[in-house]
């Protein structure tokens, strides 16, 4: 359950309006790494989270300080918003004709959907859509992603405060700029701290890692011509999970003489076919499915008695 | 420009088809962290590298590396839906009843759109877009996008394979895992190699570091009741990026009184307003927005003499 | 089964192109509340209504309007871009450069995509999809969204028009706020027309009314420092279902002392679990999931007997 | 700013999972009326209200609660899907054939990208989308649309809770239908405030009405063949916004002889054309455009004398 | 402008209702290919055509019909849907244990959001958009986009009448493969009337096609090993539109030294850079953009003297 | 298995920078018909091509040339945003006040999400998806979809070279036209080819032909008044596929009294319905479904005896 302070956590106060720049922002409020990213990807980890106390209380923490990050996001773009041109360009040309340039940039739905208000979309008009979020249970999967997030997002704040010389709104994007200088840490030091706490062995999701084919675990492959990709730190030296040393395959041939054919088609389906693997299977009960069913009837025969 | 060699690079015979098997599948084809996210977001980070050399050559290989990897699973995907049936659900149902429970799970656009093909779709048949990539230039954010990726993508890998028994299937996922797991390590050693090499000082993306707001960037805000979250390490010791060590504000108050208030709206918007702001600013070049461009017409006077 | 008359049902003539207006303008027909909206919702909520005569009547005959509506604004799009700039930027400045201003707020899809023509999109170039409408087969439930649908549009439509000067398209505008107008009334009289028919007891939703919990069906509970809300209508009266008054829970306590937290995973979904609910319960036929089909292959058996 | 507190709104336990039911389930939370619809709607209307006091802590209340409810349907789904298939399908059928069944019909994301956790998506597997909301600024066209909602999320949730057994569902249900109820009135006597405060006349969405054409605005237009739809009320007697009654345009003909052809094409778009309407007209700056910017040259000159 | 005839054209009985194919004739309603496309595709072709009489008048009898095809599917689902499982699954299995499979296999939404009716979706649940439509303006573009798109829908059509041996659906599917025959026709048709007409001098769209660089428009490049692409058609013999023989690239070189480069970046944008092409050039006023719009400051001079 | 050779196909520099225009040119990158739909459409086709040899190669190899095509697009791109306005709107406007309506213009995106790179996204930025393609297994409807492709992505291109002057932009677009008139060369020949080599009998898609309704194939339905439609080649001489020629009927009169009238509804789901089609069916395990699977339990019985 969540309860509102009516308080900004921080200032959110533009010296003036300005309407382009506001199209600009609605990047990192609704975009792919804006703050309705981070809010709605924290808080469904914590709710997921299967570890209670200190780590699934710092993600939900986490979250509901970033639903105060989508208000402050919010306010302020509704204040840049402030007298934005809503009229004819041909008034607006007629008092200032430079303005007009200011017009043509402008997000159009700012005004007839919004009302001189933010949009839960991103600088080119775009809905948020959840699949920019993930949470996948695993600790340290999602924390990966979640570093990424923050990194990602501190980089377009970076490049929209460029963008800005209004200094009430640098002073917030200052703020925010800590806080995902911060943030970035807070994962890094999580995944830290499920090593020690024992949660994983080392910073590598390695799940059912005694199942992977050990033989192609260490070794970059080359495919381009003239590629020096193998002098890089990722082709040669130890490797992170221990076994042996990282290699580099620069003339790769392909491990199988396998080539891409799909099996014969159902005749049903009316794909085009030549006929040379035989004759197409029919998808129906006595085909070929029901080698994957073996036995099925005969399994519900003998639960019966 | 790229060429195609017409063997596979791994094995992708499945012992026997299995449509519902392939339904779940399509997960690590077209979804959110399936081949074709980091098919699509390596190539488009290699051709927006200004690293020439081992860095733009690694992503550009292991972007081609990928195209393959989509291939593989392709070739897959129609092998597993050979014979799937197709026909009516009595039918199935009158040679084997249990196979109806088959029919029910699977995909049925693999049959009507994919003429027993795999579709460039999810699990759920959500189509692939590009808003689950990034290439942003800027390559410390974008390995650690990569990083996670590659987490995410191996993690579903590894539960996907715990539902099949298919030993030509896992053959081919065990390769997958393996090349997860090295592609992992390729992007957190390129990580280190970029420290190596001087480009960043360490793994947290700080541009513009010296305008953030140093008294925010190193203290975890907790607002939950009885919330443990500052027992972990991301709430206390040293900073990984120098300065004051971490610390946690357990009982957060609000940085400011400020209120997430709009100003009075355009009265051409139609915003329902009680004028306690005093009248709305209407978008007018005569307006509030003129501020923003104060002194512009002088400015064009100026740049015309 | 329907026909076409060749004629529009209202003018649609500007009396100049304007290509940046044009741009503006698709937000009314392929928005969120675009004419494209409408005419879907209708005509789908008239092909599953299933009541017959003068409700199924009345849903198709608006539904057919307007199909007309669309055609409508998509003609006076095509107008709007009559020599609409799609040559260089350069040239256009050449010959007069606040045209420039122009160029770019225009859409350009509106030159590559539609030749000159109009775009199923918004303002912002997202495309229209299905997601805006409901079609639910309960009228009191679709007629109200009906009528938040004509609101909202009539406002957009209001919000436009105050960006143009153009007699033509004003004309044109002024006959869609009016029909906007009657159409409100046209949802609000139709529920009603529900409540005099005795289809439904009063203008609130209430399927299966009896096994709602009663107890907070009347409160309003207030999550905010200071929240003022309390003295609302909302918040005291009669209720307009019978029964007790509304009140106001102005200090909510949770009504449980149970967290969110998750029961213990699937060891093979390999979720981060610290073991303190037991043992993680494997997904399997011998697992819990079996308890939620009790019995059920005793069902089998003796439907065979 | 917000916080969070540990426990829930209200019980969300099941009395045993059923992972079919959770896929069925997930419409409530992630649909197009699901509750992170109605969170999102509330809290971005909240944080753009105009209006402090009463109205804006009433919204910003709301939202804040449908925080809380989404948190308890995804702490519920959670619950749902404990122990939830995710072997191969055969293991399942060996041990009970008829749960292949519920195999088909479960959501592979819950287990591949979910981990046996709630995913932010409808039934069918659609992501959320921003998309789904309106937050304009008009208060009244705001609250109708918050109306629809509520009821369009209280019948499906009245269909969901047809679909279960479970008591423990069934409670958590019983208490949504209950909220959903209360938030229908809580709309439509918000309405009742705004009139009764005089924000609005009455509940008719009518800005620019002086603009509006005044012969269109009480007519229904019938334009199917033996249509009764004149019948109902919504066309005849008394309209709800004064002036004449409601009519009836049984054999509507169309308003103008005007029929849909658009302008002769700018020849630089390639568009196929006859020349009937006379040369194409280049979208240059020495064409049609200039006139729709008249004297801007001399408006600039103008400005700067 | 549009009427409405209360009769089908064409009948849409099922003699039964069948739920889980419901699911899948969704395909053909809602799909890529569904009739919404083709309605939607036609009716925005026929509004911005601009050759008036037979072409103009032909693809808006069409786009009309086709409304009518989408009635008639919707029709038919809501048939199918008819008394289709709405209760818990324990209950189904109670009295019919094989009714599992088909629980599992139905659309959910077909009840909770459709009320037993139709939804503007795929068979997977996705939403139809307007991104699968096309109106560019040029009629032979578009009459290519409409042959194939009557191909496609012919080919799904007779995919899923496959599925069913209902003999009311496949009277109704028989009528719409003839028309899907036909259609083909009409558009191939249509291509050849526009070149009869003079509009187009064959079937290749070539517009601007002086300037096309014509030592590229006749030869296949095979990028694959061993491939034998060479031998088709399409690689050697008389071109279509006069000019050289097709010709084939059987080891294609690249045609330039070229490579993916990308140049310096801007400073501000803090993209990682080696430096090797010089300094960054920041995106200023005075930097390289200046130069795309040389002299406009001394053409504004001009203009206005 | 794919290679990378580090050369461009063919050259992909710009004169110099031109931000503007960039953003234009994303429509033939990542637009419906851009670069990104024509190398995924063909490579999906390719993959799931049955027929070995000269078809699967052809379409394999034009897939892999067009991974190249997206690599030049997206060099190019990166090139023309060298030095991109990324600073504030009054500090361009202070050095040169025109460049404000390129700042106007410009995607913000391309500095914010891109850092000066290209986007996965069209020229509104939405982002490309895999809805945008087909790959169905029948060659002859998915050569009509590539023969659309290639006219639509022609006509866009040659739409887009009208809009810059800069030599290096159009020496890549000539060389880009080239190929789209041999590609649409190619498709058209892979169609005669198939009929050459006997896998279809003409150009017509016509599965189960002998199933369709041969009344229906052959005539053209007129729905508008007026219309002219009948004059053309579609409703008048032989038909392209033998039999009765082509005709038209001018007075279309639906072939059914059949209304659009759903079923009564199931009761559980709260359907407004007035009873006077008999009470509506429960969906229920003895209600009308079990008609659908008649002597299904017989069926069980007797399997296992």
């Amino acid at each position: 359950m969540f309860r509102h302070d009516q308080h900004l956590q921080f200032h959110a106060k533009p010296e003036k309006p300005d309407a382009l720049f506001a199209m600009k922002l609605q990047e990192i409020l609704g975009g792919q790494f804006g703050e309705m990213t981070v809010m709605m990807q924290y808080l469904w980890q914590g709710w997921t989270c299967r570890v209670p106390g200190k780590y699934k209380d710092m993600i939900m923490d986490i979250g509901t300080e970033e639903i105060g990050h989508v208000e402050m996001l919010t306010t302020m773009l509704a204040r840049l918003l402030e007298g934005a041109p809503a009229e004819t360009t041909e008034k607006a040309v007629a008092a200032n004709p430079v303005l007009a340039a200011v017009i043509g940039g402008m997000n159009p739905q700012h005004a007839i959907v919004g009302g001189g208000g933010p949009l839960p979309r991103d600088s080119q008009g775009v809905p948020w859509n959840a699949s920019y979020i993930v949470a996948s249970g695993n600790l340290l999967a999602d924390f990966r992603s979640n570093v990424a997030a923050e990194a990602q997002s501190r980089l377009q704040t970076s490049r929209v405060m460029g963008m800005t010389d209004d200094p009430g709104v640098k002073e917030m994007l200052r703020f925010n700029l800590a806080r995902d200088t911060y943030h970035q840490q807070q994962w890094l030091l999580g995944i830290e701290q499920l090593i020690a706490d024992g949660y994983v062995e080392h910073g590598i999701e390695n799940s059912n890692g005694d199942q992977e084919n050990a033989d192609h675990n260490h070794t970059f492959w080359s495919f381009g011509t003239d590629s020096r990709a193998c002098e890089g730190r990722w082709a040669q030296g130890p490797s992170l999970i221990g076994g042996p040393d990282l290699d580099c395959l620069a003339e790769p041939v392909a491990l199988t003489d396998d080539t891409p054919l799909p099996p014969p088609p159902d005749p049903k389906l009316f794909v085009t076919y030549d006929g040379s693997q035989g004759p197409g299977k029919p998808g129906n009960a006595a085909g070929a499915h029901q080698q994957g069913l073996t036995n099925v009837v005969k399994k519900v025969k003998d639960a019966l008695e």
